[in-house]
């Protein structure tokens, strides 16, 4: 009864579960450095040609490209191609994922139509500007990791400063790591079994008198499989203990979403996170076409989680025969935001599925609710996330089963207000 | 009785409503792309002659060239000399216009001295430092647009935000517009009638949750005339109406400021900014000799209108044999602000006559007197404007029988006190 | 009983002392241009082997490389190696000196180990961001200059704005001077007596309605001598007078600092910042061992002068036999801070010796005790500073005896409570 496109589901699953398992076992691993702030090695421009054999290019294309012009001047995009997909990663944005590809056709799998059509150089943001929103003068990734000292919304919240004494800090909208160019970036292959590809990078969040944390990133492709996996850590380097966040802020348009697409979560709660999400909960899963002047409605949700820690959600369109499955590790992931935003098609028809550490409230917020997690000094904590593209009826419903099968028969219940926020002076 | 150079004057007028009015009549205008960043196009240095025959390369040169050192790394300046006036367009500084200068001689026709001396990469500028006046960091151009989003002063204005709230945003004095780099810059040639060419520039002032408006420039020159003619439009590509703002902020220093020159306005009436400049009304269109130590004085002017729709102002210096003629369309640039600031030489002896959607308050009091205009979703509004070098006694004289035609016989009321502004708390 | 070290030391103060004296004179001094804003002038990279004599090339190294990955992207740093010491200097960042090594083993002379690992390019940092904090994303240096408008704590000081009316300005942690990119660096060396070599750098702080002041910076090398003199000056290039502020915040770690390392200043009194410094006010002169979870501790110390204007400071490890001398004139830096942030190694093990025109409280409070100083139209300003690398027992008690010559038989006063401070609404 499985067709081929759902045991390719499947098998990707289990490819990276070994991939990840691993990690450390794979001594063959060629290291070709593409990018590398200790010793000021950059490419302008990079194709995998040039470093591995007419076997392996033939399977694997990558291409770093600079780009020109506007307010993309100096952007490095690095793209990736594993015969299935092509996967395009800003290197100076975070190595935020712009979108994903079919090899084949050129079509887009995972993406959306943002209003800001560059790719924007974070030379050119001001986080602070319009009350901490300067974030959203570059935001059209599909996949834009919010974090690291704070991943939410702007707003006070108290620090101790270098004196000793506590001041209040205006946080930003989803921190700065978005904004951050790669400090290195490599690609790690096997030459005698590439059916797999690495692209490794590190993102440093420092400061002096503040955070110290190292995202590294490891984004896992196997060869012609519609999946991408990401292995990621984030450490931090001070001596002393120091909260995080991040939120996997992955993004959604067409041809995923339209008119009748859904959302399944495993669910435990869903709540609304305003007064005025609370009046469409009932259908929190449920997408309308593109509506001019719609006002985003984001549900919290707490998922259900699977006896190896892993939870999903899959996203799909009304016909039931294209979509995104999601599954991630709950452990260091344990909620789940989603962001209804069925705007004009002009003004951005895009749905975020976003695996985080907490929700994106202002940290005063969440750190009242005990969902700002602490790293102490030296400390790694790990996070694991996957994508799979589905692309017809079958591998919609296998992930949907899979879905299924976390939730088993436990109860999703449906709050119909907001949670009640403390009030901070 | 005419000369050559009043002949010249209205020739070039003649011309330019020509040009104008058959745009999209000549279809055998080149398109030379210099910069897209929709294909990641662009020059580090351009040339001219690399692109067209020797015949026009003798009459018309173009250069672009890309500036070092201090704030200026990285910018690029596009250079465009028809034989009678060479042109400075900043690429990265929203095509403003640096200045103008003689081409035989290579003395500045329009421009100023500003205190600042680079020609300062966005990068380096944050419009929100100094309370919102951080775009004084790189204010030294003959001509920079103020706007699309907001033009005027900084200070607090609502907005509607992306969870329907009301919130706060806090105004950067004269907005974005002039900090964007080009996403767009071409130059169109009729290779068989070369006698006009055009600068074509595209600007994008785009947000996410935010204005997505776009300016489209073309910058025409006629081979060998004094005059530069601009016919720009906006456009609002979100799905949904938006409010803008424009300001040609078109500052004059040196030679044609000095002490005893005359600014001659075709006015209904002037008033005073604010309680300063009230005090001197009555010689509002007078200059001064370098002042130390000068505190600005600003002047509100309605114009009078011709039955073509245009108004305009001539500046000219003491002797009445030098000067700017400024001619513009007042259905979409209804209002004319006159700043005067003859302060020191080394501190920036300039006065700006400056065409608008409105005048220079915060948008919040722009909008309570009804002076901020609303582009519906995709709509496009059109500018235009027209400046002449008068370089002899006859030409000023003809450019003032010019304003004088539009003027008539109507009155010119001087207010002798500031508008009463709205309170906001 | 003076060793050759000591010797060496006091040589090259005379040699320091001659240099001065004579600039105008050294007639036959080879200007090598190396950038320059002003005919956008600049080298990739360069190597002064391209531009002297092999004999010269022999004595003096002199390499500029421009950088690259994560947030040091295009950043500009020259090398240059006298034989005894290599200085590194940052272009783009002020002209900040970001460390000094020994020629021969590589190893770290002055400097120190912050948590920001890369030399951050200006066009990322903010310094308006954190309430004012921005600075310390990019603090990493041995030498950065604070200033030139403003170059103490952050906060609100009141300004005359361009329309006359008093406002009020935030201003940003130790100004803006080490984050503006040099405008010109030229390398002066006579060829026939290559026994010096001066980088000559200038840095503009330029705004419209605002300061104009221009550093001007002499680094001065003497070939074979383990010390590095800075002759600067800061002009008012405005027509009106100009407060500034400088402190040169001078930044040691290991191998100087250490548990049991001393301070000795010519202090005539010694004074804590706050109520935090006043509790270890009497060990002032003593450093701990790297501390987790330390708050930095500053204190203000009045020097004593002696008769040729000079005064200076001694810093040692525990053996006493590495150690760094600096001396300065104090008829424009009169004030001297030391800063003890005995932290972490991984959050910033560091005491920064700070002489300056003032304290680095803010300008306001500054301004209300008299430590602003204003300069004229066009006036200039001269500040003079040697820095010595102390590498022996003999020549650390030199110094320390130089030190006592100053100090002489006068009291040291110690406060043991921060000054009463004025309050402003």
């Amino acid at each position: 009864m499985r067709s081929v496109n759902s045991w390719l589901v499947l098998a990707s699953f289990a490819a990276c579960c070994i991939l990840v398992s691993s990690k450390s076992g794979y001594s063959k691993e060629k290291i070709i450095p593409l990018l590398d702030a200790t010793d000021s090695l950059h490419h302008q421009d990079f194709d995998l040609r040039d470093h591995v054999s007419a076997a392996i290019a033939s399977r694997w294309q990558l291409e770093v490209r600079t780009l020109h012009g506007g307010m993309q001047e100096g952007v490095q995009l690095l793209q990736v191609d594993n015969g299935r997909l092509r996967t395009s990663i800003v290197l100076n944005r975070g190595l935020s994922i712009l979108g994903v590809e079919e090899s084949l056709t050129g079509e887009r799998v995972f993406g959306w139509d943002s209003p800001v059509k560059e790719i924007v150089n974070p030379m050119f943001i001001d986080l602070e500007s319009r009350g901490g929103l300067g974030w959203l003068y570059g935001f059209n990734e599909w996949l834009v990791r919010c974090g690291l000292e704070f991943a939410g919304h702007p707003g006070t919240d108290l620090l101790r400063s270098n004196t000793g004494e506590t001041k209040e800090l205006d946080l930003t909208l989803h921190g700065r790591i978005g904004n951050i160019p790669a400090s290195k970036v490599q690609v790690l292959i096997d030459e005698d079994k590439p059916s797999y590809l690495r692209i490794r990078g590190v993102i440093e969040e420092r400061m002096f008198y503040g955070p110290q944390l190292r995202l590294t990133s490891d984004l896992i492709l196997v060869a012609g499989k519609p999946s991408i996996q990401l292995e990621e850590s984030i450490q931090n380097l001070s001596a002393s203990p120091q909260e995080y966040q991040i939120i996997y802020h992955t993004n959604f348009g067409t041809p995923i979403l339209q008119r009748g697409s859904k959302v399944v979560p495993a669910a435990k709660s869903v709540t609304p996170m305003n007064d005025h999400a609370a009046r469409s909960v009932d259908r929190f899963d449920l997408y309308d076409a593109p509506t001019i002047g719609f006002t985003e409605e984001v549900y919290l949700v707490e998922p259900w989680v699977d006896e190896d820690g892993m939870t999903g959600a899959v996203l799909h369109n009304e016909a039931g025969n294209c979509g995104a499955m999601m599954t991630w590790s709950a452990e260091t992931l344990p909620y789940l935001t989603i962001w209804k935003n069925t705007a004009g098609i002009e003004d951005g028809y895009v749905t975020g599925i976003e695996p985080g550490s907490g929700y994106p409230f202002n940290r005063r917020i969440e750190r009242h609710f005990g969902r700002v997690p602490i790293l102490q000094a030296k400390e790694t904590r790990i996070f694991r996330l996957n994508y799979t593209y589905l692309d017809s009826s079958s591998s919609v419903k296998t992930a949907i089963s899979r879905i299924n099968k976390i939730q088993m028969d436990r109860p999703r219940e449906l709050h119909h207000s907001p949670p009640e926020l403390p009030k901070f002076e």
